[in-house]
């Protein structure tokens, strides 16, 4: 796995970060407590209160599709529904897990550009239908940075938070590379989140760095009464919850989780700033995370992946590149120079078939 | 930490075993696809079809309430019953995660001795309703080793299966800790599972050694059919899968899965065989896998808790101690030692009184 | 079916009375709005909230299974428990809808003589455990009158209220002979209910004389938001309601559901009193309602059947007799006849065989 | 209510036909068994074996969200996906029932002209996604009249059908006027069901004439197992069905089930016959059951409104007529009339205005 082809193809196909590791190193000592009564849990917990600088409710969860839909469920009954953008990844990639976890709530779709919500789609959507023939809207998702690498600025937050306000819907925000948002905007996760708004965060530690783990935090306390609960039914509750704990403690206390994101962020820049100038290759979507899509011409695709890259083009059929907390600079250039040799290639063998 | 009081209190209390952390170390290098297309994965797999002389189905959850859980929904639909111990842990503590990922698949509860299920009380529950405003029973769950202690030897395993077979009902196993049970009867994995008749195991790898993680193994193919739809719904698919499927390849490679088992198993023996001769102190069940339930006068009790021990009394008021995969015998010496001074002191304290 | 051999089987095997039915007929005039927009849901609304003397909240849903589950699913999250006797419908025969319509709340069953809740045995199920590996106790449901016929007092009632308050649960009353209970103690549906603590009643319409139908009423109003989404979701919105509501109209405005429960109860004790003297017969219950569950040798039911009687005997063996809104007073003589016929042949018998 | 202003708003408004309301009358008479063990159960699933030619499993609902939801959820676990049109009432009317009786299956909506799905559009969604974080298509459903009063040829059905086969999906025909497809296609309900491939039928009774009830019959007997649990469970079984099947009696034996729907088609295409010159008023749809949408200027359905008639709009804002079973040909004269006026007096004031 030398050249490591299929590096970013995803950034959940990185590991574990130093930081996180040491943690679920130093936390592997002793016995503890099981089930989150150990000193790990309560520090984790703690550290998300100060890094929020608020005494918010805080809880772990194994993955974000659980952390999203156990959310989402305790916002939510069966016979309500959920304001998300059509490419949200609970709407795309999870299975119908916030159907099942909440038993029936129904998601309900905007199609909006670059994958954005905006207040008026929220409105459209919420005041569309008020008969009991329809699941009633009773909250919104957005995913910061949204699935195709855009971050919502402070003022579209809080927007959409004013307009949940006005049409008594809750606010939930996928994070599952809130980091990255975080280190795109330059603002504390106080200001993305409950200063701006939002009700619940699922935050998101795979992609950060960890093994696995998402944090759940509720700025309103009264959502997450018996919220424990709901997480243990549904096969949530770590036995031995250090180790979900920990790491989150190695990368809040050592400002790593954002250096991580911020390194991310920066191989996506460098890669689009590295081909900007390339004829016939343009982003699909504004690059402001850590995620590049590009159209390219087939045979320019072609051409990267006979030097052996790997990379999906699910959304519209764009060459999408995550950068991991462990981006490689050096294969970032390479990437760019051989998107570059393979346009060379591909306009060449134009020139050469006319 | 240095005394560790808490030690016995349960095996939950244990960290990960040098085993589990050197492969995650190992796992933890390059990228590998997520979401289970990664080789260890796929090794890990294998391991479980090696070990269990078989090509069974594997899969992978977070936990064991999801493994229980999933397992029996794949079984079941929301309107069949499943039949269980009255001690099951199906029952008394996963706050309702069966009925919640089946739909409401109701758990009919036998009151037999011991905590073991036996084919008289699944044929009187299977056969006592046979309308349809009671839910069908459609499978039959046990515990192996019982939350107790006790194991089931092969020809109670069979004679259950008959019964299940007789009466059209599966039978699952959860062995959250199979590995001490296979330590205690000696036998092979296949011969306690499918050779004896069992349809779905679940095999614990937390208290077994790791961090967190269950395997899944069906012996009949065509109960898996879309079981990985269902794991990825209930949000216990996990996107980088090798740090769920390493540790195990480092166990089961290694056959610690079964030393770290028996050690635990010799630290129950170790603690009954010191205390058998102590006056008014008796097992409440007998001794089999890794754990002592000690029936002992309250003055007893207390004297343990003066010298610093910590332990459940959840089950009868019985002293429950677990021993776990690194259980230091000088500890298990020590708290003999505890335990007879403290019934020294008590029969010391009842002659003063008196 | 001129003998009507079955007539007493079941409460559930009667028609429709002539005041239910005339409210139909007269309902089927014309055009009206569907979904309980029409002028007989908002009438016999209006009806059950002057019987019951406050502004309650009304639902209509056609059986009731669904009421209940609908109603404990709105008291409950899928992790809450709700707290039963043994012998409660809920429990015993309705295929786990309470479970299904809750997404998986467990039932918590107490053992109780009669088959009637006590103070101590919800205290005792809702303090037992409190940790979040079981489901938190929520509500409480009791069925008046009981399956067996007997009835709360309204000390009774109080007295189990008192203790949901002190717990913090929410009293349910599965009242699918709620009327027999009025008619027992002669009290009024408010004092039953409200004023004696009950949050949810489920009125049944089916056994009181209706062709189907039961009615939910919430007496806290806060209990009842979106219920109407609830029960669209459910499927449990008629869209012709006005068949649904008019013979509740027809009813309750005529008094005859009172009427038609107190002959139920009469006849009950019709035959009570004329077998108090036969040997060897006696009431497995007090026969407070319209039930009799009578415990008598095989030989003597034998006797009974071979003279064309049809009867349940699921409950300990002994002869359930359910004396419905028509039940005919020389029908019940004719049986007490049967049965004393029956009692004497099988003492000859007996005689002779010695 | 002499004029009726609202009788063409929706076909729930009209009350229970002759038939149905004689045959209910006929079974309330004595003593039957309850659930469906009584002699008009049986009676009314024989009438639908012999009304389809064939052994089909015959089971009641109370209504169609129930009937269409159960029937799904039969076909589908969670996990999977049905495919349907966007203007599908399991999409836009059910209130998320069939995602709730399912515990999640997720609808994919095709965006298909006048409301029909085509093969085309079944393979793009069944098709599109073939990975585990997507659910898995498992069933398609046709709504059979559209909601818009299309009616799907024998030959499109027989298409739908083809591709569900090679997709290996299941196909659901909701039939909430299953009747009025038969009328207006003139083809046996064996033809336009299971000789055209259809797996599973939801007949309408309701619309159709009754006060309440839904039909479904699975033509492949390996679907129904267990079915009637299912109902049991989701508080669809009536304990006095003999009230649900009567009717059904009362109308399959004497054809009036075709009659009625033939009625209200006519009563559909007489008012479009008797509005075709109208200049500015167009059908939405072609009318081909028992609707009519007509798209017309604002002024001329204020003028309906002005004259006293009712009417909904939710579907691009046309005018919806729907004809019942016993829809009054003066009162469709009357109303053509008038919309003949309503667009001359908006004429007359353009015209003054201009």
């Amino acid at each position: 796995m030398t050249q490591e082809p299929q590096q970013f193809a995803s950034d959940n196909y990185a590991g574990i970060c130093p930081a996180a590791w040491a943690a679920m190193d130093e936390a592997n000592r002793g016995y503890v407590p099981a089930y989150g009564e150990d000193p790990w849990t309560q520090r984790a917990s703690d550290s998300f209160r100060t890094l929020f600088e608020t005494d918010c409710e805080v809880f772990f969860a194994f993955n974000g599709t659980a952390a999203n839909s156990l959310a989402l469920a305790a916002l939510c009954q069966s016979y309500h529904s959920v304001i998300c953008s059509s490419s949200a990844h609970v709407e795309t990639d999870e299975c119908g897990a916030p159907e099942f976890f909440s038993n029936g709530s129904k998601l309900l779709v905007a199609q909006t550009e670059g994958g954005k919500l905006t207040p008026e789609a929220v409105r459209a959507l919420a005041t569309g239908r008020s008969d009991i023939h329809f699941p009633k809207p009773r909250a919104v998702t957005i995913t910061q940075p949204t699935e195709t690498g855009q971050v919502y600025s402070l003022d579209e937050i809080r927007a959409l938070s004013a307009i949940c306000r006005e049409l008594g819907l809750r606010l939930h925000m996928d994070g599952a590379r809130f980091a990255n948002a975080c280190a795109a905007l330059g603002c504390s996760p106080a200001e993305m989140t409950w200063r701006s708004g939002v009700d619940v965060l699922c935050f998101g530690g795979t992609k950060n760095g960890m093994a696995a783990g998402e944090a759940i935090l509720f700025f309103d306390h009264a959502l997450a009464v018996d919220f424990d609960y709901r997480c243990k039914q549904a096969g949530q509750l770590a036995s031995k919850m250090r180790f979900l704990a920990a790491p989150w403690v190695g990368m809040l206390e050592s400002g790593v989780w954002l250096s991580n994101a911020a390194h991310g962020n920066d191989c996506a820049r460098r890669l689009a700033t590295a081909i900007a100038d390339l004829p016939g290759i343009e982003p699909m979507f504004p690059v402001e995370a850590n995620a590049v899509f590009l159209r390219a011409p087939e045979p320019v695709l072609e051409g990267l992946r006979a030097r052996g890259w790997r990379f999906y083009t699910f959304i519209g059929g764009g060459a999408r590149f995550m950068f991991a907390w462990d981006a490689d600079p050096a294969r970032v250039d390479a990437l760019a120079g051989d998107l570059r040799a393979a346009v060379q290639e591909a306009q060449a063998g134009v020139t050469l078939a006319a």
